[in-house]
């Protein structure tokens, strides 16, 4: 959207910029948007529509009678009807005024919406009850959030991530005993450089990017559309493992400080990811408040223990507490050094998080944001080294039964209110980074859809106006995860790294195009320098994070990757061949189609020819596409399948002949003494249409039937056959076993016929 | 059918006698026929048909127009079509002459069966590998069997009994020990008088239904239709308890002979209960030598042991071998003793299977089927009367590794050849014997469905002229009971008696009300008296085994018998209330329903007013049953809903316009802006038809619509409201994910309005 979504892979379908409704200065990227499903007709198809529409200015007749003759007024008056199911409180809907002489659009309340099965109101009432009632589209809107609000809600994923990350390098570390975490500091020292040119270059793409840049989209813009896919790819895995990761480090620490729920971490993780699923179908995302405090109250805790820490460790002269014995099990060694640093590294997932909510600043937008970003990189430095500091200080150690923030809160705080505190604080805040790839995946695979790369049920709002599709796919697809790695955080840091780097890469290697591409800009070269040196150390640590983790679980990252860009591939080729299917191409020959009335057998003088063309123009049909037709050029023939004269029959066979065109009833019989009965009631009725009998031996009936039709077909293939099928329409879906599926079978079956039409005339038993 | 069923229940569609096809004397009461899936009409109904032909005269115009208006010749000259799928041997189809000015018939060949799925071929071609080609109803046709024949073909099920009823006595008896055991013989000799008198009686029912009386038939014939669901549901749970018993004895004469085999019992019972679906499926009940070799090698081999047996003990002095020693888990009482007379009575069971199948015996039928039961009845008699002595002789008592025929065989023929003859011989023999359930079962739940007392499916007759569902249905049935109990026989005795002397009772009492009524025939007396004694000492075995065997599992039993019983009274009901709802009813009135010419836009002269009715003739349509209409009756208009203006919804609106009746176009949009713009689309298009939007903000989209319709058919409930969709057809399933389910959701959600007709104009992608 603007400028910020100029795709140049973009086909003949893409959207006109600027045109869209909502997409007003200031709005996200990935804002929902409900319009996006029924996406605006390009010029081409618009002209294609408009010379389509003359063809049957010729053949439809006047307008204004087709209006005139309708029989029921549509404006309804009330709405809905006095007698329908639920009548209540009429007087909510709205009628809109109609304009140019257009009958006026009704909107819908929520009587008209209730869905008429009581399966599907009671499935609504439930989700009344947990969702909250459904908001309209207009109540989109954005707040702006002051800087101090955006800090907290921008930021959790990243500072929570200080939870993990430290814990994650020291778990490899201390595999190689005194000797290898002797390594802490220098590593540590690295990543939070890496941290600061991570930081710095997310400034430029704040600048660059004012209304959102995410790397999916800053990616696909500079890079092509691969690359776009790449990022997303990342993303995606990032989100789906922040998810995970997150909960199970929160799980970690609420059984830290309650050591009994340990056998549990498996159950409290998967309520937690449903927790998360329905606070935000319901829509937790708006609650910025929420998220302020947990933050804060993190960063209060994590920097009184550092304080704290800090005052024991002076008071004993900043000697380092003895560290219990250690043995290692592996020498220390380049991988080892390696494979510590790219888990370590995980402690900045979750910075890009301001740079994709520049929109959600007070203005001037950008300004604001680059400042939080700022902020937010100063306390994660600041919290990560203090965290690395304290743990050296007091000689802290991973172990498997508590975290080490655990570990350090117990030293210094003692086991009393202070411990809780943390703890709790450190589980609150996880949860929210956990709650900020709600918001994320679900808006990456919107814009995915809106680019026609992910399956379109992403673009639809729910409810609540979030992507509850997404939402849905985000909830299963952790919670599988979880389960399979036992809510371990160890076993899924390797996963992790990988797709957060690649992302990263992505993301930064095209803001050096882009500035490359806006040479003319001011600060372009610096802007670009701080790009490439991000660029540069987040393709090392993702190019470490694949290689050294690739046994231990970068594999299947890695897998996932290339699946889900092939998938997305395939998908979009998929709708550019639907689109291209679906799209407007006038009869290219430019002839004005020929008129015919419809045939009346009624009116003998009207009648045409008993025609039986064996060549018909368009023979070889079923290879070509399917092609415009106006109304005039369609030619009926109706085929009644009839097993009884029974009521239901006799329905179809009128409804049939209610149109005054050609109709011919068809019998499979499985013998010919029952053909010959059949005929007998035929002539009994009166012999009104023309029969047709096939006498299937092998009892076969829809073949026959198919076949038959397919002939017909190739008899005549300008004929547009229409298939009447009377069923029986049950109440109780267990009442289906009692009667025969030919109806439901049959339509199947002709389904992949051309030019087959099938048409239900149900039948519905009283009881 | 014939004399022998005239259902003194039957409805008024009950079918008229003799009329049928295929009702030539000596014909199987139960044999299949494809026609009865496809009822006569009653006069009642053809009269109404008639009446109904005479309105529509009025209303329909002239039938040769209509006939010579045809498009196509429905002949079609060759068939299938040149250019149909599988272009092979057209040779094959034969044609028959038109009669009477009707449309000639045409046969299916199998080409023209076979299905146009590429899925639906494949599994056609592994039916037929499984199956064997299908086979035309013309095949059906009954080999007459001589006794020779007739005996082991009709006694395997109860000579078979001999393998486990005398072990299911002795399993009981030996509870008490020694003193238990001394009941062995005045037990067995009621047994043997019970035999006797049950097969006394059913030489009275071969007299009086010479082509053949089940239980179902004779009970519901004399007793009533409820009496007659009873015998069918105790003759069900045989059939189904035949299968798991005679399988799970089977498989302990051949784990009783090799060990090792124990532990898979469960495995290979099911293996063989899906040997006898597949033979069944394919038609094996036709050979009828098949049958005769084991059941032979069976009575050779009995007797042999009872005659080595006999030596043995002769040369003894008749001196009984010891038993081992045995402790009394509970003291002799009245109960045990009747729990011994109940399990052992098992012994008799598929003792009627003669009685059922009189027509295939060589005339005179009932004289020689007659002689067969006497033949039958004797061998039975003695064979269980020989295993018994030689039980007592040998000191054998049961347990839990080895079967007592195999004790019995080990001990008389040591380990060799015989030994091995024999449990080969038994095996095979109660393979049979569930074979024999295969027929049974299938047939009973064919007369039942007939009567409409079961589901219609098991009327269906598969490829190889068997009723396939029916097959599947006790398949599934016996597997699940024998895997549930283990393939334990001792388990599955206890539910088994009571549901054979249930169908015996109810059998026998009906043939006790038949003599009466036809008391002027010869021999009445003795006959009714013979049957009388049969079915109370039936009646006492039932009440016997009901009360003694409750807990240990009859209780399942009568629970299954009484289920089906009310399943059965209810699908009658609900089979009365589908008939009657279908059943032509021709307009009371009698007024000659007025025609209006249909609607035609483009000719002004003939258009009707924009008649816009509120209160139409049939305001309460909903409470109403379906009624007729004719053509002329029919007022239409077409509702097509659009989501977009491309090339799939302007070919349904096409389609819908060229009916030249009254179209409104519906598009539901989610914003106001959305709405707007879409009115645009339609102007660029031409407007050529009524459009109506409704915003629903919200974003419903099937709910808005629904209502909407069901407001409009409120509005005007004379109309009937085709519903046109627009529907995207996927090449594969898997596809479906990438499209919205919209269509199918709609049609879903318009099935149960009345009056609304759906329409589905399928638009097929092109790869």
């Amino acid at each position: 959207m603007g400028k910020a979504r100029q795709e140049p892979w973009s086909g003949s379908a893409g959207s006109k910029d600027g045109n869209e409704p909502g997409n007003q200065e200031g709005e996200y990227a990935g804002a929902p948007n409900p319009d996006v499903l029924l996406p605006e007709l390009d010029d081409k198809q618009l002209q294609a529509l408009s010379v389509v529409g003359r063809d049957w200015g010729g053949a439809a007749g006047n307008p204004e009678e087709w209006r005139s003759a309708l029989p029921v007024d549509p404006d309804l008056g009330r709405y809905p009807a006095p007698r329908a199911i639920r009548p209540t409180r009429f007087g909510r809907f709205v009628r809109l005024a109609g304009r140019n002489g257009q009958l006026p659009a009704i909107r819908t309340t929520s009587e008209t919406e209730a869905p008429s099965s009581w399966k599907g109101r009671a499935a609504g009432t439930v989700r009344r009850i947990l969702l909250g009632p459904p908001l309209a589209v207009t109540a989109i809107a954005l707040e702006r959030m002051r800087k101090l609000v955006a800090l907290p809600v921008l930021s959790a994923d990243a500072i929570s991530s200080i939870a993990y990350g430290p814990q994650a390098m020291l778990a490899i570390l201390v595999l190689a005993g005194t000797a290898g975490l002797s390594y802490t500091l220098p590593i540590s020292a690295v990543i939070a450089f890496l941290m600061l040119a991570v930081g710095v270059s997310y400034r430029q793409t704040i600048r660059a990017y004012p209304f959102g840049g995410g790397s999916y989209l800053v990616a696909g813009d500079n890079l092509g559309r691969v690359a776009g896919l790449v990022a997303a790819a990342g993303l995606a895995t990032d989100y789906i493992l922040t998810v995970a990761v997150s909960v199970s480090s929160g799980v970690a620490a609420i059984t830290s400080a309650i050591p009994s729920l340990t056998p549990d971490t498996v159950v409290i993780g998967v309520g937690v990811i449903a927790l998360l699923l329905a606070g935000n179908l319901r829509g937790v995302r708006q609650a910025g408040t929420m998220f302020s405090l947990p933050t804060y109250a993190f960063i209060a805790a994590i920097g009184a223990l550092v304080a704290v820490g800090a005052v024991h460790a002076a008071g004993r002269g900043w000697q380092p507490l003895p560290r219990p014995r250690l043995t290692a099990a592996e020498g220390v060694g380049v991988l080892l050094v390696l494979r510590a640093f790219a888990s370590g590294s995980t402690a900045m997932t979750g910075i890009e998080a301001i740079s994709n909510a520049v929109p959600a600043f007070q203005p001037v937008e950008w300004r604001n944001a680059r400042t939080t970003l700022t902020w937010m990189i100063s306390l994660l430095i600041a919290l990560f080294a203090g965290t690395i500091a304290l743990v050296m200080l007091d000689g802290v150690v991973p172990n498997q039964s508590e975290t080490v923030l655990s570990q350090l809160a117990h030293s210094n705080f003692g086991p009393g209110l202070m411990y809780m505190f943390t703890q709790a604080s450190t589980a609150a805040i996880l949860l929210l980074a956990a709650n900020t790839a709600y918001n994320d995946l679900p808006r990456l695979l919107f814009l995915m859809a809106r680019d026609r790369q992910a399956p379109r049920l992403f673009l639809a709002i729910g409810d609540r106006l979030g992507f509850s599709n997404g939402i849905i796919a985000l909830s299963v697809a952790s919670a599988v995860i979880y389960v399979v790695f036992g809510g371990q955080t160890e076993a899924l840091i390797p996963l992790f790294a990988v797709g957060v780097f690649l992302a990263f890469t992505m993301s930064q290697t095209g803001m050096v195009v882009h500035w490359w591409r806006h040479r003319n800009e001011a600060h372009w070269r610096k802007s670009m320098a701080f790009n490439a040196t991000g660029a540069s150390l987040s393709a090392i640590v993702f190019i470490t994070a694949g290689i050294t983790k690739f046994t231990a679980g970068a594999w299947a990252a890695i897998l996932v990757i290339v699946l889900f860009i092939l998938a997305a591939l395939r998908i979009r080729r998929y709708y550019d061949m639907v689109d291209q299917a679906l799209a407007l191409h006038p009869h290219t020959t430019g002839e004005v189609p020929r008129y015919e009335p419809a045939l009346r057998p009624g009116g003998a003088g009207r009648l045409t020819s008993p025609a039986r063309r064996q060549n018909a123009a368009r023979t070889n049909h079923e290879a070509e596409a399917e092609v415009e037709e106006t109304p005039g050029e369609i030619h009926h023939l109706a085929i009644v399948p009839m097993a009884t004269l029974d009521l239901a029959g006799l329905r179809a066979l009128a409804y049939a002949a209610s149109f005054q065109q050609p109709v011919l009833a068809l019998h499979i019989s499985p013998t010919g003494s029952e053909a010959e009965r059949f005929r007998d009631y035929w002539r009994t009725w009166g012999n009104h249409l023309p029969l047709h009998v096939i006498v299937s031996p092998h009892r076969a009936i829809i073949a026959p039937m198919v076949h038959y039709i397919w002939s017909l077909h190739h008899q005549r293939p300008d004929l547009t056959l229409t298939v009447i099928v009377p069923e029986i329409i049950v109440r109780h879906w267990w009442h289906r076993i009692l009667h025969n599926q030919n109806a439901p079978r049959l339509k199947r079956a002709l389904q992949p016929l051309p030019k087959v039409v099938v048409t239900t005339v149900p039948f519905h038993l009283p009881h």
